[in-house]
């Protein structure tokens, strides 16, 4: 067997494991030995010396073999590395002034778990890449690139602050079913399923099941997945996406929106303080929002849009477009459109008043043109849900099982359901929404 | 109108707000004036006095109306309030040594948001209650039994808990698509969809998923629904579960089962702390869990089950009777079983070895005759898979959006799944599955 045959071996990780991960490995670790672990990102091969990038969940550490120092057979095998092959190296550190963390990594032992096989169709170290579609045709590999790592690390950290700021605020976190008997909001844009013997739909959010679990929790909250059959092909629109819904018994949508404004302040605010690296990174500062955000009405909307010789009538929907016309102001702030016709919200939106029926207690928070979130007060009462509901041209039996528990005293209450996504657009100013979904799904893609 | 008319009156919340919850209601309050919100959860009318209960998220408060000391107005309508109805209550704050909490609160105003149209087919206060179709029939009703809010806050502990143990020990929080492509385990007991104009099918687990994202990530984690059209009417299945995925990379599955005992444990002394009385109305003594967990090999077992006289060969899968007969001494113990026949674990699960392909790196968390977790060492190399997915008989072609990854380096790696609400039942000793579940799926069960 050649020496360079025996190069390619892959192996198990058996007993070995790393001692020290990229961010561990500085000077004060020089000359002792340490076992690194991850993916090779980067190869320079200078002849009789090779600069290995090894790169782990922490970052980079440079690995350097020069023929002298080596045995032939590990030189050898250096030379031999492509990038993303899974590795392990044990070497000595050594304080390098010219290296890119001040130390880098002689190695003794080179370990090979998985070789690369191909060559991937993007640069890993460019922010900047080729074509989405080609990029999630290989998400996993895609994901390697930083500007990914950053976004999803910064992900990591809004979902922890949003669990943290809902819990400290007394809301206990639930589970309701995405198997449901009928559509939550009236027929449009639902996934049907075979449910063993039945017909079914996949939940295309948790609205009656939060609005019931007020009764004995008071204040719920979820994060999970809702699906959303949308024949359209934006860059904001996902047929799976994860909704932070939120729900608060003897409150209403004033208290929502205070609720939720002091969210989003908390979980900027935490992504400050937790992703300083990838905010840099991304070349990204985030701004210092004020309480509290500024509220518009529906109706001083749609004046403003009159006064800029727009044409929309009172009771129409405010397109993405229409806004963008507006709002070139405040492209990059958020804030909030209220009280919203009746007959473009859901039935289980309460109107303002007996007096006040064509409009709802209800708010959208936006930033620019995207909307990020909705909510609202709900209807508490059976019979007003069903006048509601029949106005709507719902089928009323088909809701038996929601509407009964409207005869054990269901309290007040309001609440918000926000597009995990959509946020995550609005602090990271990605424009698509793929960007920052690790695998999306939409009517053209459904790998991997 | 005549006074008994205008008592029924529904009203708005309005901008009345709670002043304080029923925790905060103490004799340093006495003479002062509260608003308490919540549900009446009992009445006791002793003709010139009534004794009504007011429940709200965080316990109750007794609130006595005397005759004497109302106006005639407020004692009427108090007299015709019912079980479940949702109200506030203005009074005052009056010590009382015989009240339950040393308190109770003297009315002044009433106003009913909801009145209770009906009477629950169940007792709120016991434990004990009817057959669970009756009340999962009204769940959102059954749910305001001390007991099942003691189950559910036990419950929110255990998610923040493994959460908070996941993120400690460096793991990142990913939500993978639930609408995928293609079976991951081969076939079984998957709930078909329309997805636009294809087929597909709702994820039995994020297993492929979890695996790839290793590759950027290396630890990652997701807490969310899993799908298994189970054809089983038993006390331990469910259509919908809730499971905590777990995947880390450059480890095995010793390292694995050292994590997952420890998340147990930090899960069970979190409830211990947190949860004092829920467990103490549930009669429920958590134990003292040591490190590390038990572990049997399977082929220990099946020896164990031939000394037994059991019948069962080797490769047989083991079942929960089979199990129970067993173990009789440990039914309320975790422990390991491992290193399973390669042929009854999924094909992504790597053998002990070529010498060893029989056995494979794999393991059951097991409390009594329940499984809690499955994980395993995966395999990371293209080729092995490849030849184990030939040899289950599994559309190699299918899978071509997962293997095409296994080219650029997937690094060793192993992890498990574990069911939420099998947890849950080992931890609150439920024998029903459905019991520890909001809304529970099953074979007949679609709605609430």
């Amino acid at each position: 067997m050649k020496l360079s045959d025996r190069v390619l071996q892959e192996e198990d990780i058996g007993k070995m494991r790393r001692t020290h991960y990229s961010s561990e490995i500085n000077s004060d670790l020089h000359d002792n030995e340490a076992i690194i672990m991850g993916w090779v990102s980067s190869i320079r091969d200078h002849g009789n010396m090779q600069f290995v990038t090894i790169t782990d969940r922490y970052g980079d550490i440079q690995v350097v073999a020069k023929r002298k120092e080596c045995t032939e057979e590990l030189f050898n095998q250096i030379q031999q590395l492509k990038e993303h092959a899974s590795v392990a190296i044990r070497g000595k550190v050594k304080s390098q002034v010219k290296a890119p963390n001040g130390t880098e990594v002689i190695p003794l032992e080179l370990r090979v778990f998985s070789m690369a096989k191909k060559t991937a169709p993007f640069m890993i170290q460019s922010k900047t890449s080729i074509g989405i579609d080609t990029r999630l045709n290989l998400r996993a590999v895609d994901l390697r690139r930083n500007f990914l790592k950053s976004i999803f690390r910064i992900r990591n950290t809004a979902l922890k602050a949003a669990r943290e700021f809902l819990s400290e605020h007394g809301f206990i976190e639930v589970n309701t079913p995405k198997m449901i008997a009928t559509a939550t909001e009236g027929g449009a844009a639902l996934f049907p399923i075979f449910y063993y013997d039945r017909e079914a739909f996949l939940a295309q959010s948790p609205q009656l099941y939060k609005e019931q679990l007020t009764m004995a929790f008071e204040n719920v909250f979820e994060i999970g997945p809702i699906f959303r059959a949308e024949p359209s092909r934006t860059n904001r629109h996902l047929s799976e996406a994860i909704s932070i819904d939120v729900e608060q018994a003897f409150v209403d949508y004033n208290d929502i929106m205070r609720l939720l404004e002091k969210m989003i302040i908390f979980t900027v605010d935490s992504i400050k303080e937790t992703n300083k690296n990838e905010l840099e990174y991304l070349n990204l500062q985030l701004p210092n929002l004020e309480l509290p955000f500024p509220k518009y009405s529906y109706s001083n909307i749609v004046s403003k849009l009159h006064e800029a010789q727009e044409h929309i009538r009172w009771g129409d929907d405010l397109s993405p477009q229409i806004i963008k016309n507006l709002q070139n102001n405040r492209t990059d702030a958020f804030y909030f459109i209220t009280d919203w016709p009746t007959s473009i919200k859901p039935f289980y939106v309460k109107t303002k008043g007996e007096k006040d029926e064509m409009m709802c207690e209800s708010f959208d928070l936006m930033y620019g043109s995207l909307e990020i979130s909705s909510g609202s007060t709900r209807i508490n009462r059976k019979n007003d849900l069903l006048k509601r509901m029949k106005k709507q041209g719902l089928n009323v039996d088909a809701f038996d099982y929601h509407l009964r528990v409207f005869d054990y005293g269901v309290p007040p209450h309001a609440g918000f359901g926000l597009g995990l996504e959509r946020l995550l657009m609005a602090i990271t100013k990605c424009d698509n929404i793929r960007d920052v979904t690790l695998y999306p799904r939409d009517i053209d893609r459904l790998t991997p």
